[in-house]
Protein backbone atom coordinates (compact mmCIF):
# COMPACT_ATOMS: atom_id res chain seq x y z
CA UNK A 1 0.00 0.00 0.00
CA UNK A 2 2.30 2.99 -1.22
CA UNK A 3 0.97 6.08 -1.07
CA UNK A 4 1.82 9.32 -1.50
CA UNK A 5 1.61 11.31 1.75
CA UNK A 6 0.94 15.60 1.35
CA UNK A 7 2.55 16.36 4.99
CA UNK A 8 5.40 14.67 6.76
CA UNK A 9 7.03 15.67 10.02
CA UNK A 10 10.09 14.51 10.52
CA UNK A 11 11.02 15.80 14.15
CA UNK A 12 15.39 15.37 14.38
CA UNK A 13 16.68 16.12 10.82
CA UNK A 14 19.93 14.55 11.65
CA UNK A 15 21.55 12.03 9.62
CA UNK A 16 18.47 9.17 9.48
CA UNK A 17 15.84 11.93 9.48
CA UNK A 18 18.05 14.20 6.73
CA UNK A 19 18.30 11.00 4.50
CA UNK A 20 14.64 9.84 5.26
CA UNK A 21 13.24 13.31 4.16
CA UNK A 22 15.55 12.66 0.96
CA UNK A 23 14.70 9.31 0.29
CA UNK A 24 10.86 9.67 0.40
CA UNK A 25 11.33 13.29 -2.04
CA UNK A 26 13.45 11.54 -4.59
CA UNK A 27 10.87 8.78 -5.03
CA UNK A 28 8.04 11.00 -4.83
CA UNK A 29 6.64 10.10 -1.81
CA UNK A 30 5.41 13.43 -0.34
CA UNK A 31 4.45 16.66 -0.95
CA UNK A 32 5.98 18.77 1.77
CA UNK A 33 8.64 17.66 4.37
CA UNK A 34 8.56 19.60 7.09
CA UNK A 35 11.38 19.17 10.04
CA UNK A 36 12.04 20.19 13.36
CA UNK A 37 14.72 20.96 15.42
CA UNK A 38 16.51 22.52 18.24
CA UNK A 39 18.87 24.74 16.83
CA UNK A 40 18.13 26.80 13.68
CA UNK A 41 21.48 26.10 12.08
CA UNK A 42 20.48 22.45 11.46
CA UNK A 43 17.68 23.24 10.26
CA UNK A 44 19.38 25.65 7.67
CA UNK A 45 21.69 22.72 6.84
CA UNK A 46 18.58 20.34 5.82
CA UNK A 47 16.51 23.13 4.22
CA UNK A 48 19.96 23.74 1.86
CA UNK A 49 20.36 20.13 1.35
CA UNK A 50 16.47 20.02 -0.36
CA UNK A 51 15.94 17.53 2.92
CA UNK A 52 12.88 19.79 4.55
CA UNK A 53 10.82 22.47 3.05
CA UNK A 54 9.52 24.02 6.05
CA UNK A 55 11.40 24.29 9.29
CA UNK A 56 9.95 24.27 12.85
CA UNK A 57 10.82 24.75 16.16
CA UNK A 58 8.01 24.12 18.18
CA UNK A 59 7.19 20.49 17.44
CA UNK A 60 3.04 20.79 18.49
CA UNK A 61 3.32 23.52 15.66
CA UNK A 62 4.56 21.12 13.49
CA UNK A 63 2.75 17.94 13.55
CA UNK A 64 -0.20 19.72 13.23
CA UNK A 65 -2.07 18.18 9.96
CA UNK A 66 0.49 16.07 9.31
CA UNK A 67 -0.22 12.46 7.70
CA UNK A 68 3.11 10.59 8.90
CA UNK A 69 5.10 11.47 12.08
CA UNK A 70 8.71 10.38 12.20
CA UNK A 71 10.59 11.07 15.67
CA UNK A 72 14.01 10.87 14.32
CA UNK A 73 15.91 12.42 17.81
CA UNK A 74 18.24 10.23 19.68
CA UNK A 75 16.72 7.32 21.56
CA UNK A 76 16.67 9.11 24.88
CA UNK A 77 14.60 11.56 23.67
CA UNK A 78 11.84 9.47 21.61
CA UNK A 79 9.40 8.99 24.65
CA UNK A 80 9.76 12.81 25.67
CA UNK A 81 8.56 13.81 21.86
CA UNK A 82 5.89 11.29 22.04
CA UNK A 83 4.11 13.31 25.07
CA UNK A 84 4.85 16.84 23.21
CA UNK A 85 3.07 15.98 19.89
CA UNK A 86 -0.20 13.63 21.76
CA UNK A 87 -2.49 16.75 22.11
CA UNK A 88 -1.84 18.32 18.82
CA UNK A 89 -1.27 15.22 16.54
CA UNK A 90 -4.19 14.34 13.92
CA UNK A 91 -5.73 11.45 15.45
CA UNK A 92 -5.48 9.69 11.35
CA UNK A 93 -1.59 10.02 11.44
CA UNK A 94 0.64 7.55 11.69
CA UNK A 95 3.99 7.94 14.11
CA UNK A 96 6.81 5.81 13.85
CA UNK A 97 10.64 6.49 15.29
CA UNK A 98 14.42 5.36 14.25
CA UNK A 99 15.60 4.52 17.64
CA UNK A 100 18.04 1.55 18.11
CA UNK A 101 16.25 0.61 21.41
CA UNK A 102 12.33 -0.58 21.46
CA UNK A 103 11.00 -1.98 24.19
CA UNK A 104 10.92 1.20 26.51
CA UNK A 105 9.42 3.44 23.78
CA UNK A 106 6.88 0.88 22.21
CA UNK A 107 5.88 0.39 25.96
CA UNK A 108 5.25 4.24 26.87
CA UNK A 109 3.14 4.38 22.86
CA UNK A 110 1.17 1.77 23.64
CA UNK A 111 0.18 2.95 27.12
CA UNK A 112 -0.27 6.98 26.22
CA UNK A 113 -1.64 6.34 22.39
CA UNK A 114 -4.90 6.83 21.39
CA UNK A 115 -6.59 3.90 19.78
CA UNK A 116 -6.81 2.21 17.59
CA UNK A 117 -2.77 2.41 17.88
CA UNK A 118 -0.92 4.49 15.17
CA UNK A 119 2.23 4.33 16.54
CA UNK A 120 4.22 1.70 15.21
CA UNK A 121 7.52 1.72 16.40
CA UNK A 122 10.77 1.45 13.53
CA UNK A 123 14.76 0.93 13.85
CA UNK A 124 16.43 1.16 10.73
CA UNK A 125 19.72 -0.31 10.62
CA UNK A 126 21.40 2.09 8.64
CA UNK A 127 23.98 4.83 9.30
CA UNK A 128 27.77 5.21 9.61
CA UNK A 129 30.31 6.71 11.66
CA UNK A 130 29.02 10.26 10.05
CA UNK A 131 26.04 12.42 11.66
CA UNK A 132 24.27 15.88 10.81
CA UNK A 133 21.70 17.13 8.11
CA UNK A 134 25.19 17.64 5.96
CA UNK A 135 25.60 13.49 5.53
CA UNK A 136 22.24 13.03 4.60
CA UNK A 137 21.88 10.43 1.66
CA UNK A 138 18.39 9.52 -0.29
CA UNK A 139 20.48 6.55 -1.06
CA UNK A 140 21.81 5.92 2.97
CA UNK A 141 18.07 2.99 3.46
CA UNK A 142 19.18 1.00 0.07
CA UNK A 143 20.09 -2.71 1.09
CA UNK A 144 19.38 -1.96 4.87
CA UNK A 145 17.40 -3.57 7.12
CA UNK A 146 14.46 -1.87 9.01
CA UNK A 147 13.15 -3.89 12.26
CA UNK A 148 9.42 -3.28 12.70
CA UNK A 149 8.40 -3.73 16.28
CA UNK A 150 4.87 -5.61 15.93
CA UNK A 151 1.90 -5.01 18.74
CA UNK A 152 -0.99 -6.84 18.94
CA UNK A 153 -2.68 -3.19 19.56
CA UNK A 154 -1.51 -1.44 16.54
CA UNK A 155 -3.70 -0.53 13.74
CA UNK A 156 -3.47 -2.80 10.75
CA UNK A 157 -3.15 0.12 8.30
CA UNK A 158 -0.89 2.27 10.38
CA UNK A 159 1.31 -1.12 10.78
CA UNK A 160 0.70 -1.42 6.08
CA UNK A 161 2.25 2.27 6.04
CA UNK A 162 4.82 2.07 7.64
CA UNK A 163 6.00 -1.18 6.44
CA UNK A 164 5.14 0.08 2.88
CA UNK A 165 7.64 3.73 2.80
CA UNK A 166 10.47 1.65 4.69
CA UNK A 167 10.21 -0.70 1.51
CA UNK A 168 9.67 1.92 -0.95
CA UNK A 169 13.11 3.75 0.84
CA UNK A 170 15.22 0.57 0.34
CA UNK A 171 14.31 -0.91 3.05
CA UNK A 172 14.12 -4.84 4.06
CA UNK A 173 11.66 -5.42 6.75
CA UNK A 174 11.63 -7.44 9.82
CA UNK A 175 9.17 -7.60 12.21
CA UNK A 176 10.07 -8.31 15.43
CA UNK A 177 8.62 -8.33 19.26
CA UNK A 178 9.79 -5.42 20.49
CA UNK A 179 11.51 -6.74 23.73
CA UNK A 180 12.99 -9.50 21.53
CA UNK A 181 14.88 -7.25 19.68
CA UNK A 182 15.85 -5.15 22.31
CA UNK A 183 17.54 -8.48 23.69
CA UNK A 184 18.96 -9.44 19.94
CA UNK A 185 20.35 -5.75 19.83
CA UNK A 186 21.79 -6.23 23.11
CA UNK A 187 24.07 -9.28 22.13
CA UNK A 188 24.90 -7.99 17.95
CA UNK A 189 25.02 -4.36 18.50
CA UNK A 190 25.17 -3.08 22.00
CA UNK A 191 27.39 -5.13 24.41
CA UNK A 192 29.98 -5.22 21.02
CA UNK A 193 29.68 -1.74 21.53
CA UNK A 194 30.72 -1.57 25.41
CA UNK A 195 33.19 -4.63 24.22
CA UNK A 196 34.82 -2.29 21.86
CA UNK A 197 34.69 0.54 23.92
CA UNK A 198 36.44 -1.05 26.55
CA UNK A 199 39.33 -2.41 24.25
CA UNK A 200 40.19 0.70 23.15
CA UNK A 201 40.59 1.96 26.92
CA UNK A 202 42.61 -0.75 27.70
CA UNK A 203 44.90 -0.57 24.81
CA UNK A 204 45.33 3.12 25.43
CA UNK A 205 46.21 2.71 28.79
CA UNK A 206 48.74 0.30 28.36
CA UNK A 207 51.09 3.05 26.64
CA UNK A 208 52.59 3.28 23.72
CA UNK A 209 50.76 0.57 21.54
CA UNK A 210 50.69 1.66 18.12
CA UNK A 211 53.65 -0.27 16.60
CA UNK A 212 51.60 -3.54 18.03
CA UNK A 213 47.97 -2.55 16.42
CA UNK A 214 46.54 -4.49 13.60
CA UNK A 215 43.51 -4.37 11.11
CA UNK A 216 42.11 -6.83 14.02
CA UNK A 217 42.13 -4.44 16.55
CA UNK A 218 41.10 -1.67 13.87
CA UNK A 219 38.17 -3.37 13.10
CA UNK A 220 37.36 -4.37 16.68
CA UNK A 221 37.38 -0.95 18.02
CA UNK A 222 36.47 0.90 14.67
CA UNK A 223 32.48 1.50 16.75
CA UNK A 224 34.42 3.20 19.27
CA UNK A 225 34.30 5.95 17.39
CA UNK A 226 30.69 6.50 17.15
CA UNK A 227 29.09 9.28 19.16
CA UNK A 228 28.85 8.78 22.71
CA UNK A 229 25.34 10.74 23.19
CA UNK A 230 23.88 7.84 21.06
CA UNK A 231 25.36 5.18 22.99
CA UNK A 232 24.76 6.73 26.25
CA UNK A 233 20.98 6.67 25.40
CA UNK A 234 20.89 2.99 24.28
CA UNK A 235 22.59 1.84 27.77
CA UNK A 236 19.67 3.95 29.36
CA UNK A 237 17.04 2.93 27.19
CA UNK A 238 18.10 -0.94 26.64
CA UNK A 239 19.05 -1.23 30.57
CA UNK A 240 17.73 -4.14 31.33
CA UNK A 241 18.80 -6.54 28.41
CA UNK A 242 22.64 -5.00 28.13
CA UNK A 243 22.85 -6.26 31.80
CA UNK A 244 21.55 -9.46 31.08
CA UNK A 245 24.17 -9.80 27.49
CA UNK A 246 26.57 -8.27 30.26
CA UNK A 247 26.28 -10.91 32.88
CA UNK A 248 26.52 -13.92 30.43
CA UNK A 249 29.55 -12.37 29.04
CA UNK A 250 30.94 -12.30 32.34
CA UNK A 251 30.20 -15.42 32.77
CA UNK A 252 32.07 -16.86 29.67
CA UNK A 253 34.76 -14.84 30.16
CA UNK A 254 35.51 -16.40 33.43
CA UNK A 255 35.56 -19.64 31.86
CA UNK A 256 37.93 -18.98 29.13
CA UNK A 257 40.04 -16.95 31.79
CA UNK A 258 40.21 -20.37 33.97
CA UNK A 259 40.84 -22.30 30.85
CA UNK A 260 43.81 -20.00 30.22
CA UNK A 261 45.02 -19.86 34.06
CA UNK A 262 44.79 -23.88 33.97
CA UNK A 263 46.85 -23.95 30.41
CA UNK A 264 44.01 -25.94 29.54
CA UNK A 265 45.10 -26.68 25.53
CA UNK A 266 41.82 -29.15 24.34
CA UNK A 267 39.75 -26.54 26.56
CA UNK A 268 40.38 -23.36 24.58
CA UNK A 269 40.73 -24.87 21.45
CA UNK A 270 37.44 -26.43 21.48
CA UNK A 271 36.05 -22.83 22.81
CA UNK A 272 37.77 -21.10 19.42
CA UNK A 273 36.70 -23.65 17.53
CA UNK A 274 33.08 -23.38 18.74
CA UNK A 275 32.82 -19.52 18.81
CA UNK A 276 34.37 -19.84 14.66
CA UNK A 277 31.02 -22.19 14.23
CA UNK A 278 28.69 -19.88 16.78
CA UNK A 279 29.75 -16.46 14.26
CA UNK A 280 28.74 -18.61 11.38
CA UNK A 281 25.61 -19.72 12.87
CA UNK A 282 25.04 -15.80 14.14
CA UNK A 283 25.95 -14.64 10.32
CA UNK A 284 23.59 -16.91 9.06
CA UNK A 285 25.99 -18.60 7.09
CA UNK B 1 73.71 -5.86 5.86
CA UNK B 2 71.62 -7.32 3.28
CA UNK B 3 73.65 -10.54 2.17
CA UNK B 4 72.64 -13.79 0.04
CA UNK B 5 72.11 -17.26 1.33
CA UNK B 6 73.19 -20.55 0.13
CA UNK B 7 70.90 -22.05 2.07
CA UNK B 8 67.91 -21.38 4.21
CA UNK B 9 66.26 -23.47 6.38
CA UNK B 10 62.02 -22.87 6.92
CA UNK B 11 60.61 -25.39 9.52
CA UNK B 12 57.19 -24.90 8.89
CA UNK B 13 55.90 -24.10 5.81
CA UNK B 14 52.23 -23.08 6.23
CA UNK B 15 50.82 -19.50 4.99
CA UNK B 16 53.91 -17.59 7.22
CA UNK B 17 56.69 -20.09 5.87
CA UNK B 18 55.79 -20.48 3.01
CA UNK B 19 55.40 -16.37 2.06
CA UNK B 20 58.46 -15.93 3.39
CA UNK B 21 60.16 -18.54 1.49
CA UNK B 22 58.92 -17.17 -1.75
CA UNK B 23 59.38 -13.62 -0.51
CA UNK B 24 63.11 -14.51 -0.22
CA UNK B 25 63.65 -15.95 -3.75
CA UNK B 26 61.89 -12.79 -5.40
CA UNK B 27 64.54 -10.71 -4.40
CA UNK B 28 66.95 -13.25 -5.18
CA UNK B 29 68.07 -13.08 -1.49
CA UNK B 30 68.31 -17.11 -1.16
CA UNK B 31 70.01 -20.42 -3.24
CA UNK B 32 68.12 -22.99 -2.01
CA UNK B 33 65.23 -23.36 0.59
CA UNK B 34 65.02 -26.55 2.37
CA UNK B 35 61.54 -27.09 3.51
CA UNK B 36 60.39 -29.25 6.99
CA UNK B 37 56.90 -30.16 7.69
CA UNK B 38 55.40 -33.25 9.46
CA UNK B 39 53.24 -33.76 6.04
CA UNK B 40 54.20 -34.88 3.21
CA UNK B 41 51.32 -33.61 0.99
CA UNK B 42 52.37 -29.70 2.08
CA UNK B 43 56.30 -30.17 1.60
CA UNK B 44 54.72 -31.13 -1.79
CA UNK B 45 52.52 -28.32 -2.17
CA UNK B 46 55.33 -25.77 -0.56
CA UNK B 47 57.51 -27.39 -3.71
CA UNK B 48 54.99 -27.13 -6.18
CA UNK B 49 53.96 -23.07 -5.62
CA UNK B 50 58.01 -22.98 -6.15
CA UNK B 51 58.63 -21.88 -2.35
CA UNK B 52 61.34 -24.82 -1.09
CA UNK B 53 63.51 -26.45 -3.21
CA UNK B 54 64.11 -29.83 -1.01
CA UNK B 55 61.84 -31.42 1.87
CA UNK B 56 62.75 -32.81 4.85
CA UNK B 57 60.53 -34.54 7.09
CA UNK B 58 63.48 -34.70 9.47
CA UNK B 59 64.13 -32.09 11.04
CA UNK B 60 68.01 -32.01 12.56
CA UNK B 61 69.18 -33.06 8.94
CA UNK B 62 67.37 -29.95 7.16
CA UNK B 63 69.35 -27.70 9.38
CA UNK B 64 72.69 -28.92 8.39
CA UNK B 65 74.81 -26.72 6.80
CA UNK B 66 72.09 -23.79 6.88
CA UNK B 67 73.13 -19.90 7.31
CA UNK B 68 69.53 -19.36 8.15
CA UNK B 69 66.75 -21.34 9.99
CA UNK B 70 63.16 -19.49 10.51
CA UNK B 71 61.08 -21.62 13.18
CA UNK B 72 57.42 -21.26 11.39
CA UNK B 73 55.61 -23.52 13.38
CA UNK B 74 52.51 -22.55 15.44
CA UNK B 75 53.82 -20.88 18.64
CA UNK B 76 53.07 -23.86 21.26
CA UNK B 77 55.80 -25.94 18.92
CA UNK B 78 58.66 -23.33 18.34
CA UNK B 79 60.34 -24.30 21.93
CA UNK B 80 60.39 -28.10 20.95
CA UNK B 81 61.58 -27.23 17.44
CA UNK B 82 64.41 -24.98 18.91
CA UNK B 83 65.38 -28.28 21.47
CA UNK B 84 65.30 -30.64 18.22
CA UNK B 85 67.56 -28.16 16.33
CA UNK B 86 70.39 -27.30 18.39
CA UNK B 87 72.97 -30.00 18.56
CA UNK B 88 72.69 -30.41 14.43
CA UNK B 89 72.37 -26.84 13.92
CA UNK B 90 75.89 -24.84 12.26
CA UNK B 91 77.57 -22.84 15.64
CA UNK B 92 76.83 -19.99 12.95
CA UNK B 93 73.47 -20.10 11.60
CA UNK B 94 71.31 -17.18 12.60
CA UNK B 95 68.13 -19.14 13.77
CA UNK B 96 64.12 -17.16 14.40
CA UNK B 97 60.97 -17.85 14.29
CA UNK B 98 57.40 -16.07 13.60
CA UNK B 99 55.14 -16.54 16.85
CA UNK B 100 52.89 -14.07 17.90
CA UNK B 101 54.40 -14.45 21.05
CA UNK B 102 58.05 -13.57 22.43
CA UNK B 103 58.85 -14.02 26.05
CA UNK B 104 58.58 -17.87 26.72
CA UNK B 105 59.84 -18.53 23.07
CA UNK B 106 63.06 -15.70 24.01
CA UNK B 107 63.44 -16.64 27.39
CA UNK B 108 63.99 -20.53 26.33
CA UNK B 109 66.70 -19.77 23.93
CA UNK B 110 68.34 -16.98 26.13
CA UNK B 111 69.23 -20.40 28.86
CA UNK B 112 69.81 -22.89 25.88
CA UNK B 113 71.37 -21.83 23.51
CA UNK B 114 74.96 -21.03 22.58
CA UNK B 115 76.78 -17.98 23.22
CA UNK B 116 77.28 -15.67 21.11
CA UNK B 117 73.43 -16.07 20.62
CA UNK B 118 72.15 -16.25 17.21
CA UNK B 119 69.17 -16.75 18.10
CA UNK B 120 66.59 -13.64 17.37
CA UNK B 121 62.42 -13.82 17.91
CA UNK B 122 61.02 -12.63 14.98
CA UNK B 123 56.71 -11.70 15.27
CA UNK B 124 55.74 -10.85 11.62
CA UNK B 125 52.55 -8.92 11.89
CA UNK B 126 50.81 -10.39 8.62
CA UNK B 127 48.94 -12.79 8.14
CA UNK B 128 44.97 -13.32 6.89
CA UNK B 129 42.23 -15.81 7.37
CA UNK B 130 43.53 -18.32 4.57
CA UNK B 131 46.21 -20.64 5.65
CA UNK B 132 48.35 -23.55 4.55
CA UNK B 133 51.28 -23.27 1.68
CA UNK B 134 48.89 -22.97 -1.22
CA UNK B 135 48.22 -19.22 0.34
CA UNK B 136 51.65 -18.38 0.26
CA UNK B 137 52.12 -14.81 -1.11
CA UNK B 138 55.89 -13.27 -2.05
CA UNK B 139 54.12 -9.93 -0.79
CA UNK B 140 52.80 -10.77 2.37
CA UNK B 141 55.23 -9.31 4.18
CA UNK B 142 54.96 -5.86 2.35
CA UNK B 143 54.01 -3.12 4.24
CA UNK B 144 53.66 -5.08 7.36
CA UNK B 145 55.41 -4.68 10.80
CA UNK B 146 57.86 -7.16 12.33
CA UNK B 147 58.33 -7.20 15.75
CA UNK B 148 62.29 -8.12 16.59
CA UNK B 149 62.98 -9.75 20.30
CA UNK B 150 65.63 -7.34 21.53
CA UNK B 151 68.01 -9.22 24.14
CA UNK B 152 71.57 -8.51 25.50
CA UNK B 153 73.00 -11.31 25.11
CA UNK B 154 71.83 -11.49 21.02
CA UNK B 155 75.04 -11.26 19.08
CA UNK B 156 75.44 -7.69 16.81
CA UNK B 157 75.81 -9.30 13.69
CA UNK B 158 72.80 -11.78 14.08
CA UNK B 159 70.06 -8.63 14.95
CA UNK B 160 71.80 -7.38 12.06
CA UNK B 161 71.09 -10.06 9.83
CA UNK B 162 67.61 -10.67 10.97
CA UNK B 163 66.50 -6.77 10.78
CA UNK B 164 67.93 -6.94 7.15
CA UNK B 165 66.24 -9.78 5.73
CA UNK B 166 62.74 -8.62 6.90
CA UNK B 167 63.28 -5.20 5.93
CA UNK B 168 64.32 -7.09 2.41
CA UNK B 169 60.94 -8.77 2.01
CA UNK B 170 58.99 -5.30 2.52
CA UNK B 171 58.49 -5.06 6.68
CA UNK B 172 59.18 -2.23 8.90
CA UNK B 173 60.98 -3.11 11.88
CA UNK B 174 60.17 -2.22 15.33
CA UNK B 175 62.66 -3.23 18.13
CA UNK B 176 60.88 -4.16 21.60
CA UNK B 177 61.88 -6.40 24.95
CA UNK B 178 59.71 -10.14 24.68
CA UNK B 179 58.14 -9.51 27.88
CA UNK B 180 56.72 -5.74 27.14
CA UNK B 181 55.79 -7.50 23.19
CA UNK B 182 54.12 -9.93 24.90
CA UNK B 183 52.27 -7.44 27.08
CA UNK B 184 51.62 -4.78 24.35
CA UNK B 185 49.81 -7.87 22.33
CA UNK B 186 47.91 -9.00 25.38
CA UNK B 187 45.84 -5.56 24.88
CA UNK B 188 45.97 -5.01 20.99
CA UNK B 189 45.41 -8.47 19.74
CA UNK B 190 45.12 -11.47 21.87
CA UNK B 191 42.28 -10.42 24.59
CA UNK B 192 40.15 -8.54 21.49
CA UNK B 193 40.51 -11.94 20.26
CA UNK B 194 39.18 -14.05 22.64
CA UNK B 195 36.53 -11.21 23.29
CA UNK B 196 35.28 -11.48 19.40
CA UNK B 197 34.91 -15.47 20.47
CA UNK B 198 33.08 -14.84 23.21
CA UNK B 199 30.82 -12.52 21.32
CA UNK B 200 30.12 -14.50 18.61
CA UNK B 201 29.43 -17.36 21.00
CA UNK B 202 27.11 -14.87 23.01
CA UNK B 203 25.21 -13.95 19.84
CA UNK B 204 24.83 -17.69 18.92
CA UNK B 205 23.12 -18.42 21.92
CA UNK B 206 20.71 -15.87 21.85
CA UNK B 207 18.97 -17.65 18.90
CA UNK B 208 18.04 -16.32 15.31
CA UNK B 209 19.86 -13.50 15.46
CA UNK B 210 20.62 -12.94 12.07
CA UNK B 211 18.05 -10.15 10.62
CA UNK B 212 19.79 -7.75 13.26
CA UNK B 213 23.16 -8.36 12.76
CA UNK B 214 25.06 -5.68 11.26
CA UNK B 215 28.22 -4.60 9.81
CA UNK B 216 29.87 -3.74 13.12
CA UNK B 217 29.12 -7.27 14.59
CA UNK B 218 30.77 -8.56 11.51
CA UNK B 219 33.59 -6.32 12.17
CA UNK B 220 34.04 -7.50 15.40
CA UNK B 221 33.76 -10.49 14.91
CA UNK B 222 35.63 -11.24 11.73
CA UNK B 223 38.64 -12.77 13.97
CA UNK B 224 36.70 -15.12 15.74
CA UNK B 225 36.90 -17.28 12.05
CA UNK B 226 40.57 -18.22 12.47
CA UNK B 227 42.28 -21.39 13.43
CA UNK B 228 40.84 -22.49 16.88
CA UNK B 229 44.54 -24.32 16.88
CA UNK B 230 46.75 -21.09 16.89
CA UNK B 231 45.03 -19.14 19.45
CA UNK B 232 44.93 -22.39 21.82
CA UNK B 233 48.45 -21.82 21.72
CA UNK B 234 48.78 -18.27 21.91
CA UNK B 235 46.83 -18.30 24.96
CA UNK B 236 49.00 -20.88 26.09
CA UNK B 237 52.11 -19.24 25.24
CA UNK B 238 51.43 -16.01 26.58
CA UNK B 239 49.34 -16.96 29.63
CA UNK B 240 50.28 -14.23 32.10
CA UNK B 241 50.29 -11.31 30.05
CA UNK B 242 46.68 -12.39 28.91
CA UNK B 243 45.02 -12.96 32.40
CA UNK B 244 46.90 -9.78 33.78
CA UNK B 245 44.60 -8.11 30.89
CA UNK B 246 41.47 -10.19 31.33
CA UNK B 247 41.46 -8.95 34.63
CA UNK B 248 42.19 -5.11 33.49
CA UNK B 249 38.92 -5.75 31.35
CA UNK B 250 36.72 -7.21 33.73
CA UNK B 251 37.22 -4.52 36.27
CA UNK B 252 36.22 -2.14 33.11
CA UNK B 253 33.41 -3.99 32.62
CA UNK B 254 32.52 -3.86 35.93
CA UNK B 255 32.07 -0.24 36.07
CA UNK B 256 30.04 0.46 32.73
CA UNK B 257 27.68 -2.55 34.45
CA UNK B 258 27.43 -0.02 37.44
CA UNK B 259 26.47 2.76 34.92
CA UNK B 260 24.39 1.08 32.94
CA UNK B 261 22.73 -0.72 36.14
CA UNK B 262 22.05 3.21 37.74
CA UNK B 263 21.47 4.67 34.47
CA UNK B 264 24.34 7.18 35.17
CA UNK B 265 23.74 9.09 31.96
CA UNK B 266 26.55 11.46 32.23
CA UNK B 267 29.30 8.50 33.19
CA UNK B 268 28.71 6.61 30.19
CA UNK B 269 28.66 8.95 28.26
CA UNK B 270 32.10 9.69 29.58
CA UNK B 271 32.78 6.57 29.18
CA UNK B 272 31.91 6.43 25.35
CA UNK B 273 34.02 9.49 24.90
CA UNK B 274 37.09 8.38 26.53
CA UNK B 275 36.97 5.39 24.76
CA UNK B 276 36.80 6.83 21.40
CA UNK B 277 39.97 9.30 22.26
CA UNK B 278 41.68 6.08 23.21
CA UNK B 279 40.96 4.57 19.88
CA UNK B 280 42.79 7.52 18.35
CA UNK B 281 45.71 7.16 21.11
CA UNK B 282 46.36 3.38 20.48
CA UNK B 283 46.62 3.95 16.24
CA UNK B 284 48.60 6.82 16.90
CA UNK B 285 46.33 9.24 15.31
Amino acid sequence: VTRRFEVVTIIGVGLLGGSLALALKARGLVGTVRGVGHRRSSLAVAESKGAIDESFLDVGEAVRGAELIVVCTPAGLVVDKLDEIRSSCPPEAVVTDVASTKAVICAHAEHTWPRPLRFVGSHPMAGSDKFGPEHADPDLYCGSVTVISVSNHAAPEALDIVRAFWTEVGARIVELDPILHDALVARTSHVPHIMAACLAELAARAGHVEPVVGQGFRDMTRVAASRPELWRDICLTNRDAILESLDALEELLDEVRSMVAEGAGPGLEEFFRCAGLARRKALGE
